[in-house]
């Protein structure tokens, strides 16, 4: 896969990209969008600042190879139909964009009517959830954030639960309120009890998180009772987008015993608006942990590097800051269980996987204090307050708060990056109860 | 509401309907099937023994009323569109089809060519799944069930978690293995671990189970951020079915800590082809346990009857079998939390629910041995085998056997009934690991 030209660190488009831009022409995510002028949702990419409509190029007939000629795929409101087609689809695609944006190539480059049709500036258009999500799964995958929780809350010799290294551990979320980034949130309300309290009670959260992850969507899914197999996992996969998975602590605690968290995570989960493929990320493939102790049994045993050297950042502001502030940062490799590891499990009982599918990692914390992927591990449950330079702390989001969360893969001179997944904490709505 | 004349116990249809029918005029429930002939699917009601096409009554202009008029909501291939209208939407379908079905009305009754295009009989057509769900929810609402595990597991001072009587315990399932009744399940195989086993092995799940349950459907939703409140609830809810949460117990035991089930549920979960909606069971309303020791909070208390008399039942047919055998007699009634209850709590930190959504109660345990809805319950964890005429015994499933669930209303000589949700267990699949 490395001869792809869209691996090549010195290609570069005829549209400027700035210096450190998330999308040069070695990128092309892909998203959904509505124009300035309004309009449908339809399928586009991102180049430098600028994002192209990808239903134009189709219309125009530039999509005309084996896999996406006459399909139609781009000028819909969600990816899930060039999703459905596969990974030969997506390459295809991904070879004709790079060619029409590439610096030597005139269709586009000087066919300024064409070009007016087709780019936009990044801060004109309306980005939409690029994808219909059937069913939405949260892993458990990082040992580093199951280990900092089970420290706290059972202490450091039980700190991981005996199942934890032999299953991607996981559980089905809530796809309803999966959100595009940028979607403010209020704060939720519900039932919490203190630890010295009799009965529970109705009240603001007080402990609303972030939880820093990366999600993955199905491509082509599987048959209900036809469980996918590891080495062809990641044929599955289309791509990968940031994830924030709110969480309200005080409500988790006091719900999540026997079945587990339910409210306190189903009041929105945000995710970035675009999609970043397999392909683009393939030059940054590298190993996750090692698995030895104990190794996993043979459906879960890959033969190849499985995960990715992501660069993940979460910054914080306030109402009361002048700019947004690092809080930590991590990176996709820690996860111990891959993709396609979660994948395979998640399908081995006969689950069907369905195209549009999102399954998160889970918090991804790192092995430092300043790598952890939630304020519940940064304050470590609020005993290690935040500060900030305006002399502001936190142990937890406060009303008014933006989390914003970034990432990318550094390549030589370039950077395969996802853009932003931010969401702001609204105060709580009034009930009238 | 009990002047509705589909309330009116000596209400006929001229369509021939047998004696313990679960289609009498009075029910008028709604599916989604295809016909002998083929075709797209579409939505359907039933009476008697026969299916009656609606998207043909609807083609004819028979929908006129206010709600429906030009709405064509039923030439679909679920009920969606349909139950996203709202509640005077199906209670005008439900006026009008009664009218048309009625014993004294000539327009169907007289016209044999139209006749033809409308009714077929039950068994000779395909019924499909009736509802695109979004996002499937399952509660643990019944005291009785929660109870027995929790015995079983923690002993009986302990049962009940500290949470359950204030809480209405859920947890999201897995929406895009929900089958239609008839669909056959191969055995699951997993991760299990034994109690004196060093570590896990990947094994064919030894304690397959059924769990006995009824789900409701959502109608119209609510905004993100925007949770329901207690005394409009019941007008979100369209109607309810029959739900078999087939689990894997011994999966289930090694994967649930700390996030709750995941693959011991996710490989099928069965219901039956019709909807039964709240105005079909208003007759059998009627209260669920007293909730004063402790009060539901606020957001939870409601001033009305909330739940149904509905009697349930569940039947095994082993292959050597000459028959099925019922193993459970239980009631909806039982339930501690109702369906209000479920709703409101869902949304109340802000989820927002969708059009189809299912929300099931989890299994419905009554007081007696005999009314326990789940083999885990009945066989006591295994101790105590159930015996079948032919000799033979059960402590889980069997490969081959096939469960079959039924429940129905008793009206004064008429029942509104659920027909069948069933499914057999198929050995399984060899995945050449």
């Amino acid at each position: 896969m490395s001869n792809e030209p869209t691996h090549n660190p010195k290609l570069k488009s005829f549209i400027d990209v700035p210096q450190g831009s998330h999308f040069p022409i070695q990128n092309i995510p892909f998203g959904v969008f509505v124009p300035p002028s309004g309009g449908s949702p339809r399928v586009c990419t991102a180049i430098g600042d600028q994002v192209a409509d990808l239903s134009v190029l189709e219309t125009n007939g530039f999509f005309d190879g084996a896999a996406l000629k006459g399909k139609e795929v781009f000028d819909k409101s969600s990816l899930n139909p060039f999703m459905a087609l596969g990974p030969a689809a997506r390459r295809e695609a991904r070879s004709v964009i790079s060619k029409l944006l590439s610096e030597d190539e005139p269709t586009l480059r000087d066919n300024q009517p064409l070009r007016e049709k087709i780019f936009f500036n990044m801060g004109d258009v309306q980005m939409k959830l690029p994808v219909q999500i059937g069913d939405y799964t949260d892993f458990y995958s990082s040992r580093e954030h199951a280990t900092n929780v089970g420290t706290m809350f059972r202490g450091k010799d039980n700190a991981l639960q005996p199942n934890w290294l032999h299953i991607p551990v996981g559980y089905h979320g809530r796809s309803s309120s999966v959100i595009v980034s940028g979607t403010d949130l209020h704060r939720p309300q519900g039932q919490t009890k203190a630890d010295d309290a009799e009965a529970p009670s109705f009240t603001p959260s007080r402990l609303v998180d972030f939880e820093l992850e990366m999600g993955f969507f199905v491509g082509q899914g599987n048959d209900l009772g036809k469980p996918l197999s590891i080495n062809s996992a990641e044929d599955h996969i289309f791509g990968l987008a940031l994830v924030n998975d709110w969480s309200a602590r005080d409500i988790q605690k006091w719900e999540y015993v026997p079945l587990g968290p339910f409210l306190a995570k189903n009041f929105g989960t945000s995710m970035s608006p675009w999609i970043i493929t397999l392909e683009a990320l393939e030059p940054f493939r590298t190993s996750g942990p090692t698995q030895s102790d104990p190794e996993p049994l043979p459906y879960l045993k890959s033969s190849k590097p499985s995960t990715y050297d992501i660069h993940l950042e979460v910054h914080l502001k306030g109402e009361e800051m002048d700019s947004p502030h690092r809080i930590c940062a991590s990176n996709f490799k820690y996860l111990y269980w891959s993709m396609a590891q979660q994948l395979v499990h998640h399908s081995i009982t006969g689950c069907n996987m369905r195209t549009g599918d999102m399954l998160a990692s889970g918090t991804i914390s790192g092995p430092t204090e300043d790598s952890y992927g939630s304020m519940l591990e940064l304050s470590w449950r609020g005993s290690k307050p935040l500060k900030f330079p305006n002399g502001e702390e936190r142990k937890f989001i406060k009303d008014g708060d933006t989390i914003i969360m970034t990432g990318w893969a550094q390549g030589d001179g370039y950077r395969v990056g996802f853009g932003e997944c931010t969401g702001k904490i609204l105060p709580c709505v009034d009930l009238g109860l």
